[in-house]
């Protein structure tokens, strides 16, 4: 690398000093940053969390200098090095399931044992028979077998029934003989697999004596496990680079009639009896609507944070970068830090809103779930006089599951993709620096764009969110009794449909929440209307039902958001201040969304032209100048160490440029170069030689 | 590289091939493809394009087959190789000015030649005298230097006036010292700085005597002409790896005290003179006004065809892409090709509908800007008898051109936004297989994000807009002539402002226009009231100062896009069927646009509710249905070469699946590595020796 020369060394950025704003900034508030910190985390789990970022940070594996440097396969091979020194400092260190957990967070890059650790164990513990899990599950949990978790196909995704590959049952031999009939066929996109795994859960069609029983999971070794290369008849490899997550070797798989013993179809609720040749089943498949609605309610809480990351590089850079003088500024002034327009506050500041409110509600749903979960598994009004009967207590749990269920779909599909757009508005809001890879941004992002598909494709899953809906429309147009809140604010909107509604959307925040739940019960009963009585085919419908799942997430968030916030006031977890900005915060992410989606508010009555117009021009406006002082404690709160983010726009200490400087100057290896520069010389690659010269 | 097993290579996609399903898209419209691809590119622009295509696809420097997986330093040489061919081929075929920019765009990336060709050159011819010319432009032209452009720093972007570089005049031996006073002067993105250039237009802060006369273009000498090693006392670099761009090498420059020679300092319109020591002007500099409003309205028009790659091969793919079942078909129905849902085709069609209207805006912009300068440069009124005294006629040049000025801007911002964003929709809209980089839309995406920020921040330059119709609606106001369509509009709307307006916008091509006119000017109005009546500050105007740009835009455009419509029709340039369906797009944007922006449109009283709500649930929705079977067709007329759009999803022959497969399983090199899987064997990057098996 050239050496950076000694009179560059001693530079400095000119003006302020980039810590010297960011004092300033963090003066100009009261924000107790600590205390709202543990208000989100708690104090247990950043205590946690600082003892292994320091662990990791002092194993030189870890070192993310040159994270933005490396080529794909340096990528890849760098990042199953950091899994195997995870698993050996989880050994040595002994650490619970959580520790590792955020050891693995910490990290934070897609890694090539992501599915082995996941679906591929869950699986085997979830379908395979005590015979099967002792056979693969205890090699799994040692690394003896790496595995992964073969579904999706290379022409089919999220429809399942639609798998091509099959699995034949042998009744001569009795075995299974897995096939990839077409190149459709071949499995797709299965993280672990390119490179790492030397096993597989296949999900396959069964096939015996000619009659297909449906995708059927089947545990299959598709590598040597001594030489790793690819068994016979299996043709197994990495699919390739992607827009990211290139530290995973998402993989394909194609079998030419592969012959699996008997044992491998994993027979927990459904087998072959070897004897007889047919198909059985037997107990009930663990809950899986609960899972998928636990697993959607932690992406909601996850895009709170994910977002946060960006969130803080663009407020910090924001806050440090200066550019011009206000228009209205008198002559000589110093070009003022870009945070002060309001151009960018617009960007920003909502985006910080979004931050706290999806935390709260993926929170808030992981708490009713585990409540819900609880109470589904006490016998059915055991004792129920002696918790009283109000009307919460009478609701049924399994009808605040479907509401749970339905809200998780509408809150996945509508945070993860809150999340993924507004980092790319955080990339831009840093202005040209965001598009350096410095800028920690763009990685951050295009690793994260996968979760608006996978775990239900955020369109995909509004038509369930509008299902349910409708479902509901119709129990309360039957007069049946409401027994959740969805049911509830729909009976409420048609009690008062005649008479309308005048909610004080810009003086009261419980106003406020109810016009986002009117509108939800307006769209809800205009989508009945076609459905049910216009009879329109459902996929006319489809653009409204996105639209409807969309406004019951919004809803969701600002109610949950409001509900949180008040038990946080009660409980006296922060000081008023602080809650007060919140409460802004609050208001900020309904009222801008509001505006946002003016129209739909006016159509359903939930508000008045001007009360929209007011949001729009003054109440958001307000609400940016309020909490504008407060930007930069706000996102300290998050806690993410400088290694973490690995950002120089997002450096605590505000030394964006000594930052950006040095990784140019001195990590870049692309300076190692010299080319030559004329085309006269047609060569490629030809590099000059010095001992030529 | 392992090789695809026999048995793999029989195997073809199952159910209906990608090429029948295509074939079957294509016979179901009756759009004439070539005729409209010649109505938007001209039969010669095809032509050259085609021939040149051809060419390109021999050289074996082009083949394309590698860029996907290269890293950033091999992408760099080989982009650097292609620019060298270019070069020759160039002049062995002769090619003129056409043919090369026909190349260069064929070749599709940002090359590492790109500021030398362009800004560097242009400086030198725009403004060095002649000798100057004679020392550097010759040989620029010649590739005997290489030059870039370096303005921006590290500190300042769009500010020019805050740059920190400075030259100081010398007295005593008559040169200049160019010198980097702190970190932030670093010279930074420089395009073709990085690795290539050895010679630089730095633009400095010209100091004689102790006072600034502002940011002054010298020529300095960056590298050694034959080791290519960086001069004394400067350091020089490549910034690093980018979110996209990563094959040009943005540079980083920093000057210790560099002296240069008098003639550096370029000086057609202001110079030092030698012997008085005193700063002069002389001449008046090129209409920068002009041509900025120039590469701005070739923005406009790119964005149309950049738009179009990723509109090609998501419409395509839909269309080949098959899942699930239409919720209301009949069991044992084939799976759907997912064009048909209607959740795609609100997201493609609108689109598709896009890079016409951005296509014909920017045509029509850059035509109306030619025409203005052919005034222009005429003497004022000379033969104003003979060429009749309509209004239009007695519009001044300068009128006009503050008006197109204005125009350019808004348009840049809010084209390269559509482009940008509508490509991520596109890629979103390929489900899972759009995150593959052979999509062909991720690359492509992220290469194109920085015109969103160049030639005028896509932001900042609302605020242009925002300055030039607010002294419009001061004329107006003060009663003088409408001078051009925005005081028209204005005046307009003054006049009627009390009667109010009755646009018939579902039934009326004109009135619909005439509704984003409306909408323009009442929001002109407002911010001219919040600033000249009620004195608000500037900044907190900013937000409302971005949406009246972006109102203003979306109307040129479809004001733009309809006109050219009817001058196509009275052309009969294509059939009666072509214009007709060319209508139901523009019908589709404007109506789209506007139920997006409905409550601007109820707002300013333009529409009323229910027309906005129709607009929603039936206009746009018929024409969805209308529109769809064409879709093919029109994505085809582009006349995008499978060689340009390197995307397997975007074949023309719709051979999707089994140009992924060859691309995951035949060229990908992370194939060629054998990992140790296993954790216990704790070393960083050891791979499997087979020889040690």
């Amino acid at each position: 690398m050239p050496q950076t020369p000694d009179w560059v060394k001693q530079l400095k950025p000119s003006g302020a000093q980039g810590h010297e704003l960011l004092a300033k900034e963090r003066a100009g508030s009261n924000i107790p940053v600590q205390k709202l910190e543990e208000l989100l985390h708690t104090k247990e789990v950043i205590q946690r969390r600082n003892k292994i970022t320091e662990l990791l940070k002092s194993e030189p594996v870890f070192d993310k200098s040159q994270n933005y440097f490396m080529g794909r396969t340096d990528r890849f091979e760098r990042a199953l090095a950091r899994e195997k020194k995870l698993r050996l400092l989880k050994k040595k260190h002994n650490w619970s399931y959580d520790e590792f957990r955020a050891a693995t967070e910490l990290v934070g890059e897609p890694g090539p044992y992501g599915l082995h650790d996941s679906m591929f164990k869950v699986t085997l513990a979830g379908q395979g028979t005590e015979e099967q899990q002792q056979k693969w599950l205890t090699k799994a949990e040692n690394y003896e077998i790496i595995g992964c978790y073969a579904q999706t196909e290379l022409g089919h995704g999220s429809n399942v029934r639609g798998l091509e590959t099959t699995a034949t049952w042998n009744e001569d031999d009795k075995t299974f003989t897995i096939h990839s009939p077409h190149l459709t066929a071949s499995k797709w996109w299965i993280g672990s697999l390119g490179r790492t795994a030397n096993h597989a859960v296949v999900m396959a069609q069964l096939i015996i004596k000619g009659k297909s029983y449906g995708p059927t999971p089947f545990v299959v070794q598709v590598r040597d496990m001594k030489t790793h290369e690819p068994l016979p008849n299996i043709h197994v490899g990495d699919i390739g680079p992607k827009f990211g997550y290139n530290t995973m070797d998402n993989g394909f798989l194609l079998f030419n009639n592969v012959k699996v013993p008997h044992i491998s179809m994993l027979a927990k609720y459904q087998y072959v009896d070897p004897n007889t040749n047919k198909f059985g089943r037997r107990g009930s498949p663990a809950l899986v609507y609960g899972t998928l609605t636990w697993v959607r309610s932690t992406i909601v809480m996850q895009a709170g944070s994910v977002l946060a990351r960006g969130v803080t590089i663009a407020t910090r850079y924001a806050a440090v970068r200066r550019q011009f003088q206000d228009r209205d500024a008198r002559a000589g002034e110093a070009e003022t830090p870009v945070l002060n327009y309001t151009m960018v506050q617009i960007r920003l500041l909502p985006l910080i809103a979004a931050t706290f409110a999806l935390h709260f509600t993926g929170k808030s749903m992981m708490d009713m779930y585990q409540a819900n979960q609880a109470k589904i598994t006490q016998p059915r009004n055991k004792d129920e006089s002696k918790r009283g009967a109000g009307p919460e207590e009478l609701e049924s749990g399994s009808d605040l599951m479907a509401d749970l269920h339905a809200s998780s779909c509408a809150l996945k599909s509508l945070s993860s993709t809150i999340a993924g757009e507004g980092l790319e508005v955080c990339r831009r809001a840093c202005g040209g620096h965001g598009y350096s890879s410095f800028s920690g941004i763009g990685t951050w992002y295009a690793d994260y764009l996968p979760t608006l598909t996978w775990e239900g494709d955020n369109y995909m899953l509004t038509q369930q969110v509008a299902r349910y809906l409708l479902k509901s429309a119709r129990s309360v147009l039957n007069g049946e009794r409401p027994t959740n809140d969805t049911t509830k604010i729909l009976s409420e909107f048609q009690s008062r449909r005649e008479i309308g509604c005048a909610f004080d959307v810009i003086g009261s925040d419980k106003d406020l929440v109810d016009a986002f739940a009117w509108r939800v019960a307006f769209l809800t009963f205009e989508a009945h209307k076609h459905r049910d009585i216009e009879k329109k085919p459902w996929n006319d419908l489809l653009v409204d039902f996105y639209r409807l799942s969309k406004a019951h997430a919004q809803w969701m968030i600002v109610k949950n958001n409001l509900s949180a916030l008040q038990a946080i006031a009660n409980g006296n977890q922060v000081n008023n201040d602080t809650v007060e900005v919140l409460m802004k915060l609050f208001r900020l992410f309904a009222l801008h969304t509001l505006e946002q989606e003016g129209s739909e508010f006016y159509a359903s009555g939930a508000c008045a032209k001007h009360q929209i117009m007011l949001a729009r021009t003054s109440a958001v406006m307000k609400l940016l100048k309020d909490i504008r002082p407060h930007a930069v404690r706000l996102v300290d709160a998050w806690g993410f160490d400088d290694w973490v983010l690995d950002s120089s726009l997002g450096r605590a200490d505000g030394k964006v440029y000594e930052d950006m400087f040095h990784r140019a100057s001195e990590l870049n290896p692309l300076n190692n170069i010299t080319v030559d520069p004329y085309p006269q010389n047609d060569v490629l690659f030809k590099r000059i030689e010095k001992s030529k010269l």
